[in-house]
């Protein structure tokens, strides 16, 4: 080799507005998180990079706490690569954070834990603000039944009922190791679920089915049933994308 | 006359998102507010009509409460309107109230008072989820210099100093009824601006300049002589047009 430069890997914390991208992962001629972010490191370290995420989030999906890293050799340090990011991004897409981290690290293998939020502006008429930042839910949500399903979510569960299609994991258990309910102002109702791993669409379809109880289109026992027969059918169906936001990553 | 229905007028109260239009006032093969409304009007009606506002907003400004009327010999009633507006207009954009009001009512001529607020983003880094909704200030704010701004633009003053070109307006005397700072969490701080009538880009002007206050460009002193000088060149830059919303109108 003739670059012997020492190769380095840098992590960062990423926030974004996910409306208007069609997902983190890269594709090819649509914008994506991944694939605008790659395209800004390219640009500053010279060569084509591989930018690895906690997990892929999907199409109009935000993240307020997003944590990926990247190998190069470039001698940029993470400060000037910080500054750099933050004036070539588009406003959509911020850096918060940038920092050296040993080599072997890895944003998606190395995660201990995750948390998401899922926001419901609960209020009769829509509003036209929050319309890519919550599920507008109009009618009346009862909040203890909601608050019972998170409780029997919580837990070491096989969430095969949670997981859409074409996920590809062959273990569908995780521990959900908290699943609150916070009531905003504004009659924004905020969940967050944290667990050790998230199966495809997880929180979206754990939400579409938690809401069902929440109108009482279901009950309590069905609720259970529903995650104990292991079946995607039986859940409802899966909340719509913009009230979901990535917001910690834990190691 | 064939058609002897009795024509009748139609008071709404509005609030839409003005990010992607090109303000209220209808344009030509653009997206406009009054343009987009008026369609769904003439959908449900039968016949083109002409939508009133309270005032125009610019490019990028938001309403959470707009008042319009219209005039109408349609035998649809407010609340079978307000369904089909509902339905039918963009989520950008809803309209709250609907009601028959006297004939003679004009949304603009009859109005008393406006308030508008005006939001500030005063942290570091700014915030993917604020940049169509505040104007982001990473700097420190003296707040009390600000408020002290506040107190000079309220009562009646000749605000020509505020008022950008084209304003059209041969008296630019106005009454700021009340000027106030109300710092909310996260760092967001609103202003809000209650006068019997606004100049052209009256708010965004005296925003700009109080900005400049507040980040000690120029001195209390200065603020008032920009006032008195009553020419527009003496004023800071207008501030964005994201962290305006109209937010009441009184009759």
């Amino acid at each position: 080799m003739t670059d012997n430069t020492e190769e380095k890997n840098i992590k960062l914390i990423i926030a974004y507005d996910g409306t208007g991208y069609f997902g983190w992962q890269r594709q090819l001629n649509r914008p994506t998180i991944q694939g605008t972010i790659e395209k800004k490191i390219e640009l500053m370290a010279g060569k084509p990079v591989s930018l690895i995420a906690s997990g892929r989030t999907d199409a109009g999906v935000h993240a307020v706490y997003q944590v990926a890293n990247f190998r190069s050799s470039s001698t940029i340090t993470p400060p000037v690569f910080l500054k750099g990011f933050n004036s070539l991004l588009p406003d959509s897409i911020i850096i918060k954070h940038a920092e050296y981290v040993p080599i072997d690290f890895h944003s998606r293998y190395d995660a201990k834990a995750k948390v998401y939020e899922y926001k419901i502006y609960n209020e009769n008429t829509r509003s036209p603000f929050l319309r890519h930042y919550t599920w507008h839910i109009p009618r009346l949500l009862d909040m203890q039944a909601m608050e019972k399903c998170l409780d029997i979510v919580q837990g070491t569960h096989d969430f095969s009922s949670f997981c859409s299609a074409g996920n590809g994991n062959i273990n569908t258990v995780r521990n959900m190791i908290k699943a609150k309910l916070k009531i905003q102002n504004d009659n924004i109702l905020s969940f967050f679920f944290e667990a050790n791993g998230f199966l495809r669409h997880m929180v979206r379809n754990i939400m579409g089915t938690i809401v069902k109880a929440g109108l009482r289109e279901i009950s309590i026992d069905r609720f259970v049933e529903i995650l104990e027969l292991k079946d995607r059918r039986e859940a409802g169906e899966k909340a719509p994308p913009g009230g979901l936001y990535l917001v910690n990553v834990s190691y």
